[in-house]
């Protein structure tokens, strides 16, 4: 093929974001290409409103990303917030399209680590500039309010994309290209010889989307395989095709112009409950799988694919010790942003928070447990007063299962706070609900209790514990047996900051003390935050250190006397 | 506990050494703080008649590591080359050993990765000064030759844990133990958060040696197990115990010197046919094995051992495509070299001699297929015709497994060069035996030709082929199908060099071209070659890359605003 973008213009265009990457993941210091503010594109990249018009030019067509193999169209999305998309996508005959992309291994592997992730780079710059046509796809997949599909959807899902290149390559570049070994014989001739490192791919990586995060959960796994040499297979959610499904147009658009097979990305939409994941998870040549969702269907995976170096983010149950506070005002505003942010469902979002039965200390003053639920409850109510504010924090619950749920949440105990349903002010069909919290008492020490489950949505526990120690030692027992992506305590006490710091170590979990002004703990910032610990059930992986690189490609060595 | 060796004292000692490995390791050059000569050995460390002195004394002894759990003594090593050792080590209660193994973890892990960089180090010097006692432990355990003992199972071994503690040191130090996080906000104040990262380590960790090369083999994981904050339990083979149980207890004796718990590492030998390895390999607190051996025992690891991270270094075929050569008795001492060392009982022995039927071309005119393969076995009678150095060069049968193969290997096929009886000069007991060369012939394309399985020991198999095309499709499915730790290649031809590169990294293994000197294919130095490639069924990792160190810690986050 012959390359419209050249090494020389890609070095120039992002050789420079490549090394502040690298520079920032040593340092975990802030640091962003990607602009957060919604007003920040329409210059060289679309505006909102031409963000908006491209994604309402989408509806009701086919979206051909010219991949070999088609089959069939297949596509039944229905945007949480009531309309259908009407959009259809490539349906593979695996047969046609695994080896196509298979022939296009070779090449990128011999490009290098340099080239591949100046290629990614430029896939991410243009994902870049077509930021607010996705925010609105992710909206209408997803359920989540504008502002969030924007910026979770869009900067820092790249982010999250750049730093797994980022990291890749870095990774890919320990050993030099190209090495002269002289090793001294003493009074005879050294012995000496050239020798050349070559990292090679795995073979082909699926990566298997979600409902909920299809460009921030899909682009680590996606952009790190890619980064690596192996072509990708992008198997997205059902529900949540579209994000995924320009993603891939876009990759595919930047292989061919950079003069590699457009076949290295491809997508896997599937029929209704076709189960496509299940058949590819085991394919020979599927070696490496990324997947975000259900504990039942990542331990299938673990199981199963064995054949494949398998990466799961799965269910946990994230806790909140709530200790004490020198900012109580700050606590609250910071725990309800944290439940109502996208209906609590984040995979970060916190569920229990474990409060003594005695209550806590305060500026305010010393609180009772009921105190402290009821002043939260009327924080949530005040952060979610007004319909419009509260439906774009809020956004729309994201499907069935998420309605059932909360729909059933008040069998699972006593209601200490009840959800509310707010009319969405735009999308009158869309589905929006504030947050509900039960009460729960860890004395009943019940293993099967209700919030010792996930139970993913805008459902949270305010669980009475006996005493700081009872709360970590609950905490413990959680992450251990139920994993954790997060981990919240608010405490003034440095004796019970460490005592929660050390059951994180033990436990491997990330632990966020003290939040009560604008960093939320469902958020993690690229770069600096690890995304999991990849060391508790909730996920075997961290996004994205060098573990999360390191297995996707091996190095070839060929020596030769000089 | 006091430490009597402080970190201050163990910087001093060591971080010029840990330095001086993270370089090599980037650059791939030539380097080792462990001498290879015999004689370099006396001053501040242990003379060849020092070291053979402290192994006789440990005959017929009790080795007592001190470690907690111990309900019985076990041993029963017989030399391959003739004497019993008589030795007897502890053997654990699992429910006493693995309470007290975890107990040191917490205290352990705070010490950061540099600290336990520099003890491992400590660890490694005082094994280095007691080089000539491990030779020695080395030799009467796997049957190697004096000279081979004493630098792979010495420097060579000590090398290979050096490099693992180095590239587990960088890898945990990627991220910062702490940074500061502050994000513009515009006119607000920017959000700022202190953030620290904790490498943190996975659980105990297994070791399941072989009895080929106990300290070779086993120190990469040991070292990188350890070196990232990971207890360690190791299970010798039965026939190698010796060189483990001495490596546990000089370990045991830093640990407790630097004020850690000694039983972060630990010996679990075992009765005959107690078969400990597979109780300990799906023990819940076993997060990490590594194991060198059969690829029955290895594949039986991966599959069930599910909660621990296994890494395997299995069985292989390695393979030579023999095509041309401007240099012809190079090639032929190079590779009757490689076929005798020890007996070719070494994963990196050469065992498929791939000749096209027509002959190749030489410095030294055409030769035909049998005139190469009556060359070979010429010079390796020429290698091997006094018997005292041929016993130094082919050591001991390691065991009766390999005596077997052998005396059965003349069913394989023709034989073209026949195994000859030496009698040992030292140890008449031994038994010595020179290379077998099967020929074998490609066309005839049984999958189930006994060239296509590995046949560990020393045999060999000359395979006529039509071509070099056949070769290099013959390699491939070899590497595919079997598995390889090495490849190697004599060719005159920049395309045929090509094909078998091409091969190699398609097919995932280490290639040595044109080895004439004194460079062999069965060897690889630490800090530049990788041994195994982790990407054929030869093994799953490759010593020592980041992936082979990577996913035995986690990092754990801990954030707070400023």
């Amino acid at each position: 093929m012959a390359a419209t973008l050249t090494p020389a213009q890609l070095a120039e265009r992002h050789r420079a974001t490549l090394e502040s990457a690298l520079e920032t993941i040593g340092t975990r210091a802030y640091w962003s290409p990607h602009p957060e503010h919604p007003k920040a594109y329409g210059d060289g990249s679309l505006s909102l409103a031409e963000g908006k018009a491209a994604f309402d030019a989408l509806l009701g067509t086919r979206l051909d990303t010219g991949q070999p193999g088609t089959d069939d169209w297949v596509g039944g999305e229905v945007s949480p917030y009531g309309p259908k998309l009407g959009i259809t996508y490539p349906h593979p005959d695996l047969r046609v399209l695994l080896p196509a992309m298979r022939a296009g291994l070779p090449a990128w592997r011999d490009a290098g680590p340099e080239t591949r992730a100046l290629v990614c780079l430029e896939i991410l710059a243009r994902i870049s500039a077509r930021t607010h046509e996705f925010a609105q796809a992710v909206m209408h997949t997803t359920g989540q309010g504008f502002m969030m599909a924007m910026q979770a959807g869009g900067p820092h899902a790249q982010d999250r994309g750049l730093e797994a290149v980022a990291v890749a390559f870095g990774e890919q570049t320990r050993a030099p290209a190209a090495a002269r070994w002289t090793k001294p014989q003493g009074k005879r001739d050294p012995l000496v010889l050239d020798k050349r490192f070559t990292p090679v791919p795995r073979g082909i990586a699926l990566v298997i989307g979600c409902n909920t995060f299809p460009t921030w959960n899909g682009y680590p796994g996606l952009f790190a395989s890619l980064a690596t040499g192996n072509p990708v297979l992008v198997k997205p959610h059902p529900r949540a095709v579209l994000p995924l499904a320009l993603t891939v147009a876009v990759a595919r658009d930047v292989l061919a112009e950079a003069g590699f097979s457009p076949d290295l990305v491809a997508l896997a939409a599937e029929h209704p409950d076709e189960g496509v994941a299940k058949a590819l998870a085991v394919h020979p040549d599927v070696r490496i799988i990324d997947y975000t969702g259900s504990t039942a269907f990542g331990e299938w995976l673990e199981t199963h694919a064995r054949q494949a170096r398998v990466y799961t983010e799965k269910a946990g149950v994230n806790t909140v010790v709530v200790h004490s506070t020198d900012d109580y005002r700050g606590m609250l505003a910071n725990l309800a942003f944290s439940l109502s942010l996208y209906s609590g469902q984040m995979c970060t979002t916190p569920q229990n928070l474990l409060i003594p039965r005695s209550g806590i200390d305060t500026d305010a003053g010393h609180r009772t447990f009921d105190e402290v639920v009821a002043d939260l409850g009327a924080e949530i109510d005040a952060l979610l007063g007004d319909d419009a504010r509260a439906a774009g924090l809020l956004g729309a619950l994201v499907n069935a299962d998420v309605k059932a749920r909360l729909g059933g949440a008040a069998e699972l105990g006593d209601v200490a706070f009840a959800s509310r349903e707010i009319t969405h002010p735009e999308f009158p069909d869309a589905v929006v609900r504030t947050p509900l919290i039960i009460r729960a008492d860890a004395a009943a020490g019940d293993a099967d209790a209700p919030y010792l489950a996930e139970c993913f949505g805008p459902v949270s526990f305010a669980v009475a514990v006996d005493s700081a120690e009872d709360a970590v030692a609950l905490l413990r027992r959680t992450i251990a047996e139920r994993g954790a992506m997060t981990v919240s305590a608010y405490t003034t006490s440095d004796e019970v900051a460490r005592a929660v710091e050390e059951a994180c170590l033990d436990e491997c979990a990330q632990l966020s003390l003290n939040l009560t002004g604008g960093v939320y703990v469902n958020q993690t910032a690229a770069f600096s935050d690890l995304h999991g610990s990849g060391g508790n059930p909730a996920a075997n992986a961290a996004l994205c250190d060098a573990a999360f690189v390191a297995e996707r490609f091996r190095v070839v060595e060929v020596r030769r006397p000089v």
